[in-house]
């Protein structure tokens, strides 16, 4: 096991209608003026937003709102937060929506205190210092945003993905409704359950040693993906199953399962250059891109491939061909993804092999190497491209 | 899924030499004046409190130390405790040693601010409000004190033992080196082991339903203990399995693995008269309560009994007798605590048959019941009680 430090101070608060408690929540954690932040318009229909600005209201907090934040949130939209943020006198941030609602309010959060332009802190130019506290209402589970100090923008000049880690990122509370997933569309939900798995695959798969607690807590979370996902597919409003997927997806990325690992996170890498370029879901990139790493990879530790074939996937282990119970094991995920409505290839969501190139030279591996599971050169993420560009 | 709010803020710091980032971590976490509390003499002999103190020392922070914990904490010293901090005023007080003194540190720290005499606080007739903050350097993976909001306090007069939980006695920090629990006999760390185990089973048996996220989570941590439990018994300088054995007792007991479940701690209600009349350890009363509660009881939900024997226990599922499943699951734990030395009668750790009558009375459960997984009366108890005692 590696020495490790884990600090994940987020109040999580979960239920049905918690909702009705963010004003409780931004009071107590020291909001007086909030800035709402949101995506479309379903937060707004479907009442949540009139739910959540009227507990505000009910504790005396006044607020603004900023809606529009898409999938693979724009750095523009960041900029707009930030001047909004300063000229109201916004001392606290509401995120109500996934991923990428969260992820845009802690760039908002990051950026409103830093002199320049806040890409120079994704850029890694200058460091994150201080930032606005935020609370979520969470409402679709997926990207553990919600528990984790991670936020990914994407630049809208060049679609250039890139992500910040910190502490300081951590939501002051969360709030997960179970209830509020229930009119995600299937396809919306299997790419949420699809990047939770990839979560904690890229931490499942390590060249760390005795690892054997965090081995199982990560088995623990994939298992109830395995027995929750498709209940929430073929039937959106089953409680138990929402609920369960909910706490997986949020305890998959706080990092107490990836404690004391060395982690991957190549297949998040790749990927990135995939919803990158073609827009396409986050999960859904993850589909097609991890199969394939899994296969290119696996040779470096059969015996870690095994231990998923058999542990998550119920696999009997071949003694005489272990290398065959690795292979299966990858299979068995790939037709889990298929089962649950994922693409699985390139042609799926729209990429194209000859694009390759282009991908790997936005990936900016240049010469170097990315480090991992297995120590990644420009030759490798071509041919991990390649395979899940096969037909 | 029960509705639950979790929040564990500890920042854990895990690995070798951890220790001398005391005062770099006091210091981070607000502390100038520091009480410094301990246990025996082993502290002192190992160099540890040494070190430790150095390293306050190191960032120019002050101290003085109380020691003298003794397991099952007793009142008296934390009134010591609490008029040392007054006199000398203490703002930050750190606990080096296992689940006693981080006990004891946190009822020093509960009452330091509160006017009548602190075991108010434990007897429920005052709320806990305020507290000094609180670091641990663990030494014993066993209570999951280091992370958990509880604190359990023996009174002296009536060997009274009482339980106080609040997220306010959450440690700000705790640093976790499994080398500190190499010099630690067999039996106390097969006692810590028992103890660990203990938590998870509280929260496993369950009356909630749609919790497989959980249950797993639960079962991650069992099969960890039954791996590298037996190997830091025989090996105690194994640092994969005391590292182990250090995070997942942590993570057994900060809660996660809790979250949406009615828990049962009834057999922690029942062993605290045990370790309070005898003086016995508290994982060794455990190990012989816990599965005279199990036979008592699993009949309420053979099922859940069954999930345990076979994910954990790795028993095959008997379909035509399920109980005969569930039975042999109960077996395999009293042989699992056998096999690492714990006691499972009541004469193996000196408590009489003759004594139940003293014991239920001192439960205080009168005519009432006490909740859990199977609602207990006076009857159940004495019965479970009974069971242990058997010859």
């Amino acid at each position: 096991m590696e020495q490790f430090q884990f600090y994940s101070p987020t109040e999580f608060v979960f239920g049905k209608e918690k909702e009705n408690e963010a004003g409780r929540l931004v009071k107590k954690w020291g909001g007086s003026k909030v800035l709402i932040h949101y995506g479309g318009e379903s937060a707004k229909k479907s009442g949540l937003l009139d739910r959540v600005a009227a507990s505000l209201k009910a504790k005396g907090i006044s607020y603004v709102t900023l809606g529009g934040v898409k999938p693979n949130p724009r750095d523009t939209l960041v900029r707009e937060g930030i001047a909004l943020c300063r000229a109201e006198g916004v001392d606290f941030i509401l995120a109500i929506g996934g991923g990428s609602v969260i992820d845009s309010s802690k760039a908002i959060s990051g950026g409103f205190y830093y002199d320049g332009d806040f890409w120079d802190l994704y850029e890694k130019k200058s460091p994150l210092t201080k930032t606005i506290p935020i609370g979520t209402v969470l409402t679709i589970a997926a990207a553990g945003s919600e528990g984790s100090g991670s936020s990914v923008i994407t630049k809208e000049d060049g679609l250039l993905k890139r992500c910040l880690t910190s502490d300081l990122y951590r939501p002051k509370f969360s709030i997960l409704n179970p209830e509020l997933t229930y009119t995600l569309p299937a396809y919306q939900t299997a790419c949420g359950i699809t990047d939770i798995m990839a979560h904690i695959f890229e931490r499942y798969f390590t060249t760390s040693t005795d690892v054997e607690c965090t081995d199982r807590l990560c088995e623990a979370l994939l298992l109830t993906m395995i027995k929750e996902g498709p209940v929430a597919v073929k039937n959106p409003t089953d409680y138990g199953a929402r609920a369960n997927i909910m706490w997986a997806g949020t305890v998959a990325h706080n990092d107490i399962i990836g404690s004391g690992r060395k982690q991957d996170w190549n297949s998040h890498g790749l990927e990135h250059e995939l919803s990158g370029l073609y827009d396409c879901a986050h999960g859904a990139g993850l589909a097609v891109i991890m199969p394939a790493w899994m296969e290119y990879v696996y040779s470096e530790n059969v015996m870690r491939f095994c231990e998923a074939a058999t542990r998550v996937w119920g696999i009997p282990m071949d003694f005489e061909h272990p290398e065959k119970t690795a292979v299966a094991g990858i299979h068995a995920f790939k037709d889990f993804l298929t089962g649950i409505g994922m693409p699985v290839s390139f042609k799926e969501i729209g990429a194209r092999k000859e694009d390759i190139p282009v991908l790997v030279e936005k990936l900016g591996i240049g010469d170097g190497t990315r480090a991992g599971f297995k120590t990644l050169n420009r030759d490798d993420v071509t041919a991990i491209y390649e395979l899940a560009a096969r037909e």
